[in-house]
């Protein structure tokens, strides 16, 4: 074991709301599953159950988005041995710590948070009272994601563009709190924005989204996975016409999973006028090609959450085991030490 | 031991800010243990350090009154095999419900908390941006209460005047939370308010309170007591002549420590005309008569904290008896429950 107390600590929250699909997978499961086997950085993934919490009250449905999450991200090759990879309400000092940093965190940085000023937007452009459905879940998610963050002094926190604010309160917060105990308790984590990888387009030519329900599940069975590249949006061209690629999302999406060579190639074929029919062929077979293998580790997963289960409560034992010495220090900064 | 389940549940959060006084003894100290004599009722007394921290960032002082606290409850007789005594902040699982129950409750309705909008309206008088000064933890304050009394489904909560609200928030999050998740898990709460005990007079005549300066210590000294009790506001009646019992702090004062009868035959000595010298001394003797023993008692328990940190894990763990399984049927019951 490396020391991991040299390491750059990487802190990813994993959604656990929905069906992981092509676009999950292409702008965030696969650059951190990539990252999870840097031998030089202590990476921390956890599925972020309480902030599931706020948008759901469906309990089977929480329940049961929990579990293909992590069956996906354990089928498609987390190292769990190099990573710590948990479920957020198995550590349970996330919760103690929300409080401790809410207590040294203004109500008025809440209130411009860019979550509920939208919220509050909504209901004044509907003549509504500003607070209609916010719930204190949703008015407080940043204390909570500081919590997440700061309980392992993350260095990196890679977020979407909506989340650099969070990471600039839990800054604040940080900041906040070493003053006024009078130590560098907590690290000032960094927001990583990776533009890059952000978007794969969906079914008809969008971004790839749950909210516009044209997403192809990553682990569609073989046959749905067909049919839904079948359904792909694309322009009235014949055979043996030349077609651009760069505004084509068959192409897109083949060339976010090909190699350089390999799509290079398929951008010769589409200037030599393939027909859709074959390139929809050909992107179903090297998407089948690539999928095949986890999707199986995933069915055989999904029949056996006893060992998902046990990989987590060792991911959470791994976790706790930094949280919670690090909490008894807390306590005692600010006054809440045993007697004895 | 009886069944618990089957008693009266009776809570009751002890603030751990400040040094108790006669006032506090008479008000809700001595009630208060006694009640926790009653084989009756399983009654829960907490010290509500985590809410401490809202008010103070003060390490020291806050360490230092839980465990003056903690010695206070101890000397003057908590029966601690039949109560459970705690610190707030052993016992986790109180934020980790404080989190499940703001994920149901309004912000909307932590905007009327008498606390909060008292802010609000200060800032106003003031000019200043409403929410300056006030923190999440403020402002999230009643949510924490309600997860203090759900977590050990009360049914009694004895409180002040100013925290019936609080309560009805409870019962109103306990409610919501039961009809979102279709069960009873948690029973609704009822304020106890015991208006007679509510106030002892201090020094000048105002009601005896911290924030007057005008309080008589607990445990003073032998010596500070009497100092103390000799700067009690009389008026300038001399010796001989009679005074009136019904307006003066030193008789208020001793008839909360007398029985009914020296009650009545001090009622007798002032209609005689007894001297404020006189007066005084017999203040003095009857509380230093009532008060040694505990004092004794309080002064050695402050010699061996470690003691009081022993007693208080016990109270800790029994606490957690019953807050663990039952954090672990709510967290099964919003969708965070085990795999397997």
């Amino acid at each position: 074991m490396t020391n991991t107390a040299s390491k750059t600590r990487v802190l990813t929250g994993i959604t656990t709301t929905g069906t992981p699909h092509l676009g999950n997978y292409v702008g965030a499961i696969r650059p951190a599953i990539q990252a999870s086997l840097d031998p030089n950085v202590q990476s921390y993934y956890f599925m972020a159950d309480l902030h599931a919490l706020i948008k759901s009250q469906d309990p089977a449905r929480v329940q049961q988005s929990r579990l293909e999450i992590a069956a996906t991200w354990l089928a498609l090759g987390l190292n769990t041995d190099n990573a710590i990879f948990y479920r957020q309400s198995d550590v349970i000092e996330t919760t103690e710590l929300m409080w401790l940093l809410s207590c040294v965190c203004d109500k008025g940085r809440m209130n411009r948070a860019h979550a509920y000023k939208a919220a509050v937007a909504d209901n004044q452009a509907e003549g509504q009272d500003d607070d209609k459905g916010v719930t204190m879940g949703l008015f407080g998610y940043p204390v909570l994601m500081a919590a997440d963050i700061l309980l392992f002094n993350a260095h990196k926190v890679p977020v979407g563009r909506d989340q650099i604010q969070h990471i600039e309160m839990a800054r604040d917060i940080a900041t906040r709190f070493n003053y006024l105990f009078k130590e560098e308790f907590f690290t000032l984590p960094e927001a990583v924005v990776d533009e890059t990888t952000d978007v794969l387009v969906g079914l008809d030519g969008r971004k790839m989204s749950k909210s516009y329900n044209n997403t192809i599940p990553l682990f569609s069975t073989e046959k749905e996975l067909l049919k839904l590249v079948r359904k792909i949006t694309t322009n009235s061209l014949e055979p043996g016409e030349p077609k651009d690629p760069d505004t084509c999302s068959l192409f897109e999406i083949y060339s976010a999973f090909a190699t350089a060579d390999e799509t290079a190639a398929m951008r010769v074929k589409y200037l030599e006028g393939i027909g859709w029919g074959a390139a929809k062929n050909e992107l179903f077979e090297y998407l089948n090609g690539v999928l095949s293998e986890p999707r199986a580790r995933y069915t055989e997963l999904m029949q056996n959450p006893a060992y998902i289960e046990q990989v987590l409560i060792r991911g959470a034992e791994r976790a706790r085991d930094e949280a919670t010495p690090f909490m008894a220090r807390l306590r005692k900064a600010v006054g809440l030490g045993r007697f004895a």
